[in-house]
């Protein structure tokens, strides 16, 4: 049993991003964007409506506030600070849940935040904080992360996620971006994806094997090809017999 | 007995307006921003803390997408996009006032969207549409406004203002700010705010008779002597005997 | 002998919009946004360079601050701070057209901007008044407009546009988009761009003779059929005769 | 002979900051926010016609993108969209500073730009290359800093600055602001100024003698004691028969 996760809702005003019909009709956990780095009122409406429609989950996708940015870039915002944008946030988005009939059920950082939320603990402890303060919601995340164990102490639910099309160290961390082989070619990363739900284990690009014990596994919907590979995936994982569902 | 509501939390980032710390010792009703014409989500949460603290009730103070204008610009939102954002920030600010250990309580637009619902039945019910999904809300507003009509249709209590410092027609509708003697002199606003509170009326700029049927007055709190003349008018209430209290 | 002008830079960001590169090696003019309802500096900056490259004018496409809406929504925005605004984004436009080697030639307002200007005095005087201030600038916009009428009170050079594929009313204006008819399908679109063109006129909606009296024809990119379009337009003026050339 | 220089323009929409008419009464370079962390449009025509009708030269305070942080935060951003986003600033500055009648004539980096700008070698770079695109500008910052060495490498004038009430370390920087002791008191600081005016030096929190090279000396005014402290260094430094003019 696995959970399929993607990062949805990430157009703004004019601007659209992405194919969120397709993915909704792939994943069973949708990270809806919350207005700080994608996604407007209308847009959060649209996307919570057609995920509640589809019976996917919605979690809020919280960002450091930087549209210019698209959320990517690292800001040094206090801790303070940055549990109050959490909590504006996950509150705005849970508007849209209610009117659509659901709730916010987790929170997943976004870009930039989702890296210093992993490294930095006390950037990981003014996220969780939020989150418990706003009650009933879990975690999603990289497993062994800063967020991870902020989330532990807090005595908050975390849901660990692998990726299905990315390269693993031996220390079970991603390869960055900017080194060679960190994206692996779609049919490895079939291969990974299956790899992970079934054995909850992979090899890294050195092919030493990495445990990625991932309740969930993330998929990305910007290009038709994403869309193609997210729906390869599914049918993969169906074929072993892992059963697609939630995790909240 | 009447209830005292301001306008609060309108300051951003590193700049500030008003002094809320004394306001919220006088009012009330608090109408706090939600971050489109000012408010971010530090000053968000510090206002609801102070609000709870001091057992002032807290409204949405929502507005028009607008930090440069200080909400103060009419624009062609469409009703869709209006209702979306209204709910945008309810969601946003509930979220700081339960972190209070308190709910949003009421709805109040602020600016031109004050005027724009006030005046135009559009604009009327998209604002009332978001507030009926959120739930357990009431709205605050001019009498015998469009907004009080949507609010009448939704079945969602109303609550009427009247001001104190502001000349009236004898349609009970405000002198506009740009024409003379729009706005009365500290003697006079206090003798119009006992006059709404104890009779229900007060004469209009041609010294008519108006019917002001307010369950609430609107104090400003935006300069030093703003606040001496709201702090006159609750002495002025009290030695009339009007019990000051919120409406919720 | 007419000019190709369309709007470019579009997008923001994460964010794309229209087919830049294959519209500048179509058009003589390009509409470049400033920031304000689409662009930001580093696309501001390619589009500025690419149309040097290919011999195209630039011109800076000035809205009202809007970039959730896309500049697409009216705004009561004063005459001063409108003029402040637009000599704010020309300034900034200009900077990069001189970084590419160039100038801006020409402002041309956007979205809601365009049909204020069109339409209102105030509005036409106070853009007018900062692409004054700034000097060396030209306008384009509608024939018969208020911002024609202050362009030559202002002693400034304007620049009448048509437009290929909406319909016209007897009085030379546009067919709002509400109504139907008022975009013409691909064929009837080259006709009316041929007839612009070459006769300075078209036909109305209802098939009366309307004058155009227009030295640049507007074509839009946002999508695949759209750069079709454009050339189609392009291939079917050269083959009339006409000599596509910018105006400024 | 030394420069007084000041930030000035940090207001946004309805929000005010410091007393921009009192400073330039005192200062003789005026550092003027750009839009990007403070300073809306018609702030910017507004300051730059105060600073041209006393005589101050006008320079552009570029920042981060940041306006909920005051551009305090450091960011992430590359340096080819810095670069980017420096040269609009600018661009839009310098509108408003020839409407008025003169040019701008030098960059300072604030906040937390100014901090990278001084550290790191590619953020510096990124900034001057910007700087020296639009031509005919000077650099305003820390002697000794990567900002220093930048222009020096791209042949741009740089002028050092140095500050009346902030701790020095015997290394010649400054003491960071979260230590204490970095504050100079009103008296230590007037001695400070005069000694770096007159003599190029000053002694270290520790009492060392540190060379302090400045051609500019930055004072702050957005508090009541803070203009008073302006005045009163502008006083002691004409006391001891240091003329105040700008660098430029």
């Amino acid at each position: 049993m696995i959970d399929l996760n993607s990062d949805l809702g990430e157009g703004f005003g004019a601007w659209t991003m992405g194919d969120d019909a397709a993915l909704l009709d792939i994943v069973t956990s949708a990270n809806i964007a919350c207005g700080f780095h994608a996604g407007d009122p209308s847009i959060m409406r649209r996307t919570c409506a057609l995920a509640v429609e589809r019976g996917v989950r919605i979690g809020a996708h919280i960002s450091y506030r930087d549209l210019a940015g698209f959320g990517r870039r690292a800001m040094a915002v206090s801790p303070r600070e940055l549990a109050d944008e959490t909590l504006y946030q996950i509150g705005a988005l849970d508007a849209f849940a209610r009117a659509a009939g659901d709730r916010v059920r987790y929170v997943k950082p976004h870009g930039a935040l989702y890296h210093s939320a992993s490294a930095d603990p006390a950037v990981a402890d003014a996220v969780v904080s939020a989150i418990a303060e706003y009650g009933r919601l879990s975690v999603l995340g990289l497993p062994g992360s800063q967020l991870q164990a902020a989330a532990a102490a807090a005595g908050i639910p975390f849901h660990a996620e692998g990726f299905a099309d990315r390269a693993y160290t031996p220390a079970a961390t991603l390869v960055p971006r900017s080194e060679p082989g960190s994206v692996l070619d779609p049919e490895a990363a079939l291969g990974q994806a299956v790899s992970i739900a079934v054995d909850g284990s992979t090899r890294s690009r050195d092919g030493a094997p990495v445990a990625v014990p991932a309740r969930s596994l993330c998929v990305h919907g910007d290009s038709p090809g994403a869309v193609a590979m997210a729906e390869a995936i599914r049918e993969a994982l169906r074929a072993k017999g892992v059963e697609l569902r939630a995790f909240a």
